[in-house]
């Protein structure tokens, strides 16, 4: 590698400050997955890519290539990348730092006159934050590979109430194809993905380090619609043992089950375990007994067996609370991913490339999904580094140290270079 | 007293039917207070007391007084009555039983050619049902007794949104009068009131006895509007020291408050504590930690000393669970009553009154407020008799067994009738 090479910084900054500029919504941005947001972002990228030379490409499914040739045309190709859609008045960062990253690196490459032995891929990926536009999941990524569930096509976007395929076709793309299965990327032409993703955490803040080495994705099991319950009756008029109160209920089994968490936490164990939704029915009122709730619960963790032990004193709770509370506890429909191991030549790879360069690192669980596990779970060996941040993510103040920024950049770059010998 | 004196249980089948009839709302019926089931329901009783040939008169206020006259016309009189609004879509019983009880104790005089020596009168107070129609609390017996805070007149009708004192004012009623703090009733002319109400609870049906002697009213402490803040997080990325969930924060409050109240109860001291409401705030959803929580707290006795040692725990709950979860807990606006003591002499008077009918009773706490609060309020002697219910109170499917009802009623009636005395 030729001692000059370093990530292009100043496109760095400049597309951070576009895509904020153009992409505004109130004090943050907001980038609609397959809709007018992300099409702005994606237009901003590229240009910036044609302005490179890179070559530029559209999968099936809209998602983005942009490439830097390598010698070796037909060798497996490295990609780095990650989406460019936001949540609803989101933070400029999540997401689009691991594209911009990408883009340093490779324009850092061309300007110090690099050629690496097999191309580098610059890769946009679609619609990634499941909560504000497609449920299912990384829909974008799963087409690339090929392994999105046909049905996931029929999933409706939160905001317009249209179908995924509608949005894909609306943009001049093929659901069809992705129906199909077919696949843009597989084990067969890419050696390695890697993924640059601010942390949404405060675990790299408070250690005073600037980058992490993921080590897992978690899983989780989600229960969107739970509901308890009980009986509808007048508060001032029913005596105590003649309740059966859903409120109560509710307040009881998230109680004790977050002391289940506290125990696993104090003995080391990985998890988060979130009630982020709990409500009454609107039926409720001042002078009524709650008869029915209902509670989102969000349980997560990079060790299945901790999610199992979990669930095990969930069940045992769920079931000593119905009987002495005289409620029904549904949990309803579950959704649920299994925990993802990062590579490990991956990891070890960004390893030397921080140690090479001087930069701190730990090495860290990921609390939330990424596109990442789409890929391992297409048989791509696939990783993720994480860049420290403050005031968590999916919000206006998002933030981000450029310092921090400009290491973890590094990291990827020479990762890159390295992996693609 | 005439050997066949006896409640018109006829007249009493005959009006329940048409209450039904007239105010039916789906499966349940609607009387709005100041509105049109009320009025509607008015009409008929009116047209019953009409056609007994009872002296009939509105107040200030518009509550309605039906007089059986007795010898002594300058004497002070008896009164028995409730009321005859609902809750939307509610039972036929609560609040219409009080007043045609009244109706069949009186007409059954009547009928026996009997004349007490003073006044009866059965009253229909306005708008009692607080919750469904104006906040302030009896708003009809108030007016009657002088005793209504003049602001509650602007209080506004939680469905049409305009103030008591216009809807007074639409049915041709004087809410100057009740600013200027006029008195239909007082110590001066009236003796004893009476009303009969259905239990609206479980513990006469638990019981197997028909009717109760209440001891006493509870008082009460609300908070409609409480709010705990933390902050809003990811839910995957924020490990557990770094939260400040109000959910899982009001989840504790109430189950640890929810604790106290079992200890209190087990002690035998009287209380009832409900979370009517919790809710998350509308931003809440799937992977993000809940930063707000609104609750509604009832806390009910008829003994001050058990509502304050509950209050007592509940602050050192809130600190507790404030400074370990780090979120503020505001419990907002508070509106209290206190307890209430039925008069001795009308309680000894039921008493007496059951025992010669033959009549199991037992004595009991109301879990409810009721109008007649505000009778003691104003000094006046007052009571209550429970009539046992099935299904509780302000739904559809409120029940009542007229046979219950009618050994009731045949207490009221000598009740009234050894009072006129």
């Amino acid at each position: 590698m030729p001692a000059n090479l370093a990530p292009d910084m100043a496109l760095a900054e400049r597309l951070f400050v576009l895509l904020r500029e153009k992409t505004a919504d109130g004090p943050g941005v907001t980038r609609e997955g397959y809709g007018a947001g992300e099409e702005v972002a994606h237009g901003l990228v590229r240009a910036e890519a044609e302005a490179l030379g890179l070559e530029l490409r559209n999968d099936h499914a809209g998602n983005l290539y942009m490439t830097l040739p390598g010698t070796d045309r037909a060798a497996k190709r490295i990609i780095v990348g990650s989406h460019l859609d936001s949540v609803t008045r989101g933070g400029n960062y999540d997401g689009a730092a691991g594209v911009v990253a990408g883009m340093a690196a490779v324009a850092g490459m061309r300007r110090a006159g690099y050629v690496p032995a097999r191309d580098v891929t610059v890769m946009v990926t679609r619609a990634e934050e499941g909560g504000a536009w497609f449920p299912g999941g990384y829909p974008g990524a799963k087409a690339a590979l090929g392994i999105m569930p046909p049905e996931n096509l029929e999933f409706r976007r939160r905001d317009t109430g249209r179908t995924l395929a509608e949005h894909m076709r609306e943009l001049g793309f093929d659901p069809d194809a992705v129906r199909a299965g077919r696949r843009a990327l597989s084990p067969d032409n890419v050696t390695a993905f890697l993924e640059l993703h601010i942390e949404q955490g405060p675990v790299l803040e408070s250690a005073e380090i600037p980058v992490a080495i993921v080590t897992h994705l978690p899983g989780n099991r989600r229960h969107r619609n739970a509901v308890v319950r009980g009986e509808w009756n007048h508060s001032g008029a029913t005596p105590r043992r003649n309740r059966r109160d859903a409120a109560i209920a509710t307040a009881e089994l998230a109680y004790r089950l977050d002391g289940e968490w506290a125990t696993l936490d104090a003995a080391g164990r990985p998890l988060v375990c979130t009630f982020c939704t709990m409500n009454t029915d609107p039926e409720a009122s001042m002078s009524k007994i709650a008869g029915e709730m209902r509670f989102g619960l969000d349980v997560r963790s990079p060790d299945r067996a901790t999610i199992d032990a979990m669930y095990t004193r969930l069940d045992a709770i769920m079931a000593d609370v119905s009987r002495s509370r005289s409620v029904t506890i549904d949990l309803g429909p579950m959704t649920r991913t299994e925990p993802t191991t990062m590579d490990a030549g991956v990891q070890a790879g960004l390893a030397r490339a921080a140690d090479a360069l001087g930069i701190a690192h730990l090495s860290m669980a990921s609390g939330g999904g990424h596109d990442t596990s789409a890929f391992v779970q297409a048989g791509i060996p696939a990783g993720m580094i994480f860049v420290r941040n403050q005031n968590g993510s999916h919000n206006p103040d998002e933030a981000m140290r450029m310092e921090d920024f400009a290491e973890a950049c590094a990291v990827v770059q020479r990762w890159a270079a390295k992996a693609a010998g």
